[in-house]
């Protein structure tokens, strides 16, 4: 295979390689001559159509054939579309890892299940301070997100200063450490900064995100309404700030807390450890302990927020966990918002939930953890960069920020909305896109990566639509002649009971094929078996509307 | 099968055979001693995972079981899920339909696709009319609703007055015919109600759903704002007005008009001819001859705004549109919300857009067809009703109008949540929930009514999993011995090509099963075919983790 040639002479070339059409998938390339850093290294989850797929990795050929180059990968915090990739990519590209301390946590607890904690080199950066690569200095900054040790970047390059926002959030009254360090980023705007990358899922939204603070008020408000039942709170198993404050609440009015959900049990776990969580003492219970208070004394925190299907808190609602049942002594909140492609099956356990007589909450006992435009305008204003590169989210919050960019004052042509694989190349006082380098996704599906491609998917799809028809025949090697069958054996098409008529008919046509191959002396089994598929399929499509897969097998048999 | 059986004395029975459990399939079945009414028709559109299902109809065992009582079939408006069923309902329950005009102009047109207009009686009825039954009469109220000539029902029975609402808003100044009779609602509240039954698809909205007029506002603010492009709108087929008044707009503006998508043709069509929309001349075009109109002197009001994959704005998005293709001259505006469930498929047709340099307008430019919970409180104050029955919505929308409707006054006890085939029997002064008549789902596939169960649709999910195994061996009928095989076909489980040695070892797991049972002496082929079952699918996840169907398949030969 030939290799990608980027070689343009002494340019810093910023290539994303997951981000817009493989959204999730956050992974950008930082490259100046023979030094590449890699800044987060997410996976996304399969979108609904990719049937069976676990976990969706993205295509690192790039890296791979540029490996000797690559100095580090550098994580801005700890959420899976930023560090889920780490340990499949890590299996070909052992760098050391750079994170803040929760971040780090997370990462590591992940290498642990792959086994490669051992073997992967990591360095806890704290914020305010950098770590220096060959042609890179990258600066660690203080921002606010959905999870506690977020970073911003500022990555010091030959040609000049980028600002990569990281997800984020202003939050000027956090729960857990300081709020986002404004200053550092007025600091480095008065200095000159040549370009930002800024988080762009909220642009679309007027305003300013309000505090994680004020969902801990609304827990009391809740807490004191809801005196006399249980209280379970779904929301993110990564969203420490609001576990903290949900047990905050549990402290002051007196409620035990139970825990459930694998991911849940992790995060906590690992915030506890590193003191990014305050647990009081005799608070955390055992779910198995739940029986010994009263249920107005307890409180579960819980997984299933987004509707999984596999997670806690639709368990609960459809009878199917095995210590925790719903009721009508619960009150049951979401402490959350679905993202989009969630909402029906958010809505469907809200239903079941109520069914079984709970009280449900689920609007308003959430704030965003991405900034809003009144945000983007202010990080923009402290930090001035002459280019914009709008990054994280949909094409339409890239270009909802690039229209915000643009009221701002910087110019049409120097805002850059890139494709997954676009390079562009900046120099002091010009950037471009000049190539672009292959890009794309790989299926994880249980324990293969890569085994399972578009061939695979769409068979997937042909059956699940209709199902398959199986047609079977055993012919002798010599005489070129059926001697048993053919049988056609169905599943996914029809019930079967109930359609014998139809099958027989089925039947008669592959016999139909056959003996039209006899009589026409075609003895390639290739065309044999076309001529079956073919007959076969258009008696189906005529009779139900229907178009199974067809696999016709010939068995061949020496008599 | 023992027919149900409900005589329980002189009773009205109000039994909904869709709705709840069953949302969209709305169908209620009013019974008084040897009278039954049947209100609506409707048919549901599958969920995400009816792999392969077009189209989801009520069961009506209940409604064949007692076919000789059966007088009416009633419908409120010309939406699918309160008509769509009747082509097939009607098959078996020939009985005549009463409906406004544009509802049974609607009806008609699906009638004649099915071929059944000739066969099927039809009576319409004009607002504020009514129309007699042996122990029913009922009576038409004219009510708002996103599509034009919506009825509210007023349903004289034995023993009191039931008010069905339908769907329903109130709309004091609509676009077509007059506003919601609540005059009409006020006279029966004055007489004395039995039961309302009412629309709750709002009920979790405060304020008031704003006038469809509103939204003629916004298009002329729109067609002025975007003097210099094309213009893309796309709505609901079903929702008139909206057309009316983007054929309103277009008018004002110089825009010549043209109609994309079969339904949005077919609705236009039926309207016209119904006089339920004016179309000003020379003002609608073929697609055709746009190219004979400079592009800003035209608009497109087209179908596919809920995302639908094969509707027209889908596939001017994706260019796969024969004739029309999307591009920086084109402003596309969505006149709709997105319905529970695409918003996902709705985001991905913006994307693509902007994509192509179209501006996207996706905001506002909508009002809802539904009362919010001030109308609903209106309704239930005119009305007055001594029993409330919500209807129409999931059960968290049933719960929220129990809830208001509560705070009106109405005691807990005497509002009923109806689950689909609950019998709720009425006299003047009682109402009791009294027993359950079956209900359930018909799943429509292509021809095939009813003949794709539960069994399939779960072969069907096992299949998009993980795909399927087949395994054929050719045995000997006499000496029982494998003359040939196994071999082993995969259909969507991995990319062979790149999984020799997997399917070699898979070869050699059934080649120990078949060992295992010649040696233990085991002839009988369902048993062989567990053991290869057992054997192959532990070997499939132990190496993959995954869980493909395995379907084992004899032949037998006699040598």
């Amino acid at each position: 295979m030939k290799k990608t040639d980027l070689s343009t002479g002494s340019k810093l070339k910023i290539i994303p390689l997951g981000g817009l059409e493989l959204i999730g998938m956050n992974i950008t390339a930082f490259e100046y001559e023979d030094s590449i850093i890699v800044v987060d290294c997410g996976l996304s989850f399969p979108e609904e159509d990719m049937f069976g797929i676990d976990l969706v990795i993205p295509d690192i050929t790039y890296l791979r054939e540029n490996v000797e180059k690559i100095k580090a990968f550098v994580i801005t915090h700890g959420h899976e579309d930023h560090i889920g990739a780490l340990p499949y990519v890590l299996k070909e590209i052992n760098v050391p890892i750079y994170a803040t301390k929760l971040t780090m946590g997370i990462i590591e607890h992940r290498l642990e299940e792959h086994g490669l904690l051992g073997s992967t080199k990591r360095k806890v950066i704290k914020h305010g301070n950098a770590v220096t690569f060959p042609n890179f200095r990258i600066e660690f900054i203080r921002t606010n997100h959905s999870i506690v040790d977020a970073a911003a970047l500022a990555i010091y390059t030959p040609v000049g200063v980028i600002v990569h926002t990281g997800d984020f959030k202003v939050d000027y009254t956090p729960v857990f450490n300081d709020a986002i360090d404004l200053q550092r980023f007025a600091d480095l705007g008065r200095k000159g900064v040549l370009a930002m990358m800024c988080d762009s899922t909220n642009a679309e939204r007027p305003g300013f995100t309000q505090s994680e603070q004020t969902v801990g008020r609304i827990f009391d408000l809740l807490f004191e309404e809801h005196k006399n039942t249980r209280i379970i709170i779904a929301t993110f198993a990564s969203n420490v700030d609001r576990v903290q404050q949900i047990i905050n609440s549990a402290e002051k009015f007196g409620r035990k807390v139970v825990v459930e959900g694998r991911s849940m049990v992790n995060v906590i776990a690992t915030a506890m450890k590193l003191d990014c969580l305050k647990m009081p003492a005799n608070t955390l219970i055992e779910v198995e302990q739940l029986k010994n208070y009263p249920v107005e004394k307890t409180v579960i925190i819980t997984t299933g927020s987004q509707g999984e299907s596999m997670a806690a808190l639709s368990r609960m609602a459809t009878d199917s966990h095995r210590k925790i049942s719903i009721g009508p002594k619960d009150t049951v909140i979401f402490s959350s918002h679905p993202i989009p492609g969630n909402e029906k099956a958010v809505t469907n356990i809200i239903n079941e939930l109520l069914m079984k007589g709970a009280d449900v909450i689920f609007q308003d006992v959430h704030v965003s953890g991405h900034a809003c435009q009144e945000e983007i305008k202010l990080l923009y204003s402290l930090v001035q960069p002459k280019y914009a590169i709008p990054v994280h989210g949909e094409y339409k919050h890239l270009k909802a920020q690039a229209k915000i960019v643009n009221q701002l004052g910087i110019d049409k042509d120097d805002i850059f909305i890139l494709r997954s694989g676009d390079v562009l190349e900046l120099s002091e006082n010009s950037a471009k896109v000049v190539g672009k380098v292959p890009v794309g996704t790989i299926f994880v599906d249980g324990l293969g990566v890569g085994d399972v491609g578009n061939v695979v998917l769409r068979d997937r799809h042909t059956l699940a639509e209709d199902g398959i028809l199986i047609v079977v025949v055993v012919m002798d090697k010599r005489s070129n002649t059926v001697i048993a069958g053919p049988d056609i054996v169905s599943r996914g098409f029809v019930y079967v009971k109930e359609a014998d008529q139809l099958m027989e008919e089925a039947r008669a046509s592959v016999g139909d094929a056959l003996y039209y191959c006899e009589h026409k002396n075609i003895s390639d089994w290739g065309k044999i078996k076309n001529v079956i598929k073919d007959n076969l399929g258009e008696f189906v499509w005529k009779k139900t509307k229907r178009r199974p897969m067809i696999l016709p097998i010939i068995m061949e048999v020496q008599v």
